[in-house]
């Protein structure tokens, strides 16, 4: 068996583990060791729970074990999704002392998350992500939430998990484009905290595109290294964790503008850090050179760097709904090179406009 | 202008006040001095709406104001009116900085403080209290939520508010019926802390129910001097704070088995508290002659002491969803004495049946 790398998001009493490794879900004695629960709820979607949940539910033992399977995509997490969650739960009574468990990428560990937040007002909540996304991203940190038809994310809760489990065998079965969206919060993770990351994508994105085990283990490794620190500084995002919001701004306003039925969550956030970076650009921050090597590697890494069905009108107005908006002023967060990134809500409005009519439709 | 009377809950830097005087509603300078949010949404009901909501609007300055008027009554305190509130706030925009003011009892104060709770994960909130019930009791101490068919208050969240302020003025048009309700959880602040407040209770109850102001003044202050102090010690009911749950295990199934459409909440909750009493009496813990002054004062409160129409199979069922279950068992909270409550799993399982066998339908 593959040794288990362990890591550990410092949140005091609320502190967890994230364990990363190979084939995770069918050992049983990771679960006996970290799951203290035992009446269970998973919930997984149409795609995932066919070809993980039999060696999942193998590995729980004795556990009562209920499950929810949810149809996937990002277009499904919705309010009445987490309530049919919800209805699974109070339908099967499980008590106060029971765990949900997420076994997907983001859409079924936020949706999931956030119904695990309020049931009872909180029950223990489990991450087992199976998309690079998840793995790199969303399953840590503790941001739940559902969409609404007027904008990403806009329903939710900070509810921690209580154990992040990352199985990177089940990076194997993930498509291709998957795999690509993935890369776009790794990308993230180099431009606003490590050159060394960057430099690193870089050079050895074959090998990622080619889901090497070992360039993926170590992306995962350090992207949950940088997470983990973050959010352990910053739980509730009242300072810093907002630059883990590099390129969101953009990529939330693709997502509804588009009703989150066209591009996956981490393509438009690939858009939206190319963005970002231009926006940095335009606002005399970030050198030329530096916004062309961002474009140049989410471009590489198969990740669209603009978007043509959208009008920048139209994203704009999906920009102003975002939860980014505070005394009346849009914030972003920009670039002043590879690897630093702030927060600000003082910038040319021309640098944004001009950002948006180059990236959004229309234009050339 | 009456004096305010100011109390503090102490949770470090979410701690938030209490103010307590007649006609605060109409007082500007109160919310000019307390309220930093400049977008507010106003949640209010059908009957409190007409009475308040113009006299609040006036004394909010030039803050922008939205309003949602929901449906009067525990059976509307739903996901889907959660719901409603939320599709209210994502159409107006309002942003992450805004506030959302409860106008009303608990069920407008739950329902509201959930919406806040869940959106952008977490506004600011602010508890206005109309009724005795939720000036004693549910406005303060954060925790919000929605009913289920399925149970009390299964759906929900712990969220504090920013800010509490109970204008006893609007308690000069509250029916005779719900102020009875609100004098369920007067009493019950006395079994649990306060053996002189219970005295003081079965002293001045006629002066309590003919409207008395400094007789309501006194017990709404000393009613959330006792909550503020147990929700600072246990704002996330890891122990203490149970305590405050007497006579509600009982008092939900009451309210989950008709519906949420027959009794008030409050009047659930004095039955329940009887039921407390006689359970602790059929445990060998409370003497009976002190039983039977809780079910005296709850009786001349005019409160119901015990339900015919539920059968008590059927209550027992209601109860074993409750959040209170752990472990498989139903935990209960029982009294020593009036002023001294406990919580424990560790009963005989007859007392409860008895207890249920004499409260409940079919007994004489």
């Amino acid at each position: 068996m593959s040794p288990v790398d362990s890591l550990k998001v410092e949140l005091g009493i609320r502190s967890y583990p994230i364990l990363i490794a190979d084939g995770l879900l069918g050992r049983p004695e990771i679960f006996e060791q970290h799951l203290r629960a035992r009446e269970l709820l998973i919930v997984s979607n149409t795609t995932v729970a066919p070809l993980y949940l039999p060696t999942l539910a193998a590995s729980l033992g004795k556990r009562r074990v209920v499950e929810v399977i949810l149809p996937d995509g990002e277009a499904h997490k919705t309010l009445a999704n987490a309530s049919r969650v919800l209805d699974v739960l109070i339908a099967n009574r499980l008590a106060r002392d029971c765990a949900v468990l997420a076994l997907g990428g983001g859409v079924v560990g936020d949706l999931a998350g956030f119904a695990a937040a309020c049931y009872q007002r909180g029950v223990d909540f489990v991450q087992l992500p199976t998309t690079l996304l998840a793995q790199v991203d969303s399953a840590v940190g503790g941001k739940t939430g559902v969409n609404h038809a007027g904008g990403k994310n806009l329903i939710g809760a900070f509810h921690q998990p209580v154990l992040v489990v990352a199985d990177t065998a089940t990076l194997a079965t993930l498509p291709a484009r998957e795999l690509r969206a993935g890369l776009a919060e790794v990308i993230k993770y180099g431009l606003i905290a490590d050159p060394a990351l960057f430099a690193w994508l870089e050079d050895h994105l074959a090998e990622l595109l080619a889901g090497d085990p070992a360039a993926l283990a170590h992306i995962i490794r350090r992207s949950c290294e940088i997470k983990a620190a973050v959010v352990g500084r910053d739980e509730r995002e009242q300072g810093e964790r907002a630059l883990l919001n590099l390129g969101h701004t953009f990529g939330h306003a693709i997502e509804s503008a588009t009703a989150y039925r066209d591009w996956l969550h981490g393509e438009a956030v690939g858009a939206g850090l190319v963005m970002a970076a231009a926006a940095s650009t335009a606002c005399g921050l970030l050198p030329q050179a530096e916004a062309e090597r961002v474009r140049q590697l989410v471009k590489r890494a198969g990740l669209p760097t603009r978007i043509d069905s959208v009008m920048p009108a139209v994203a704009l107005e999906h920009m102003r709904i975002d939860k980014k908006v505070q005394g009346g002023r849009l914030r972003l967060v920009l670039l002043r090179r590879i690897g630093e990134a702030f927060v600000t809500a003082d910038y040319p409005p021309e640098a944004l406009t001009r950002t948006l009519a180059t990236h959004f439709g229309g234009a050339g």
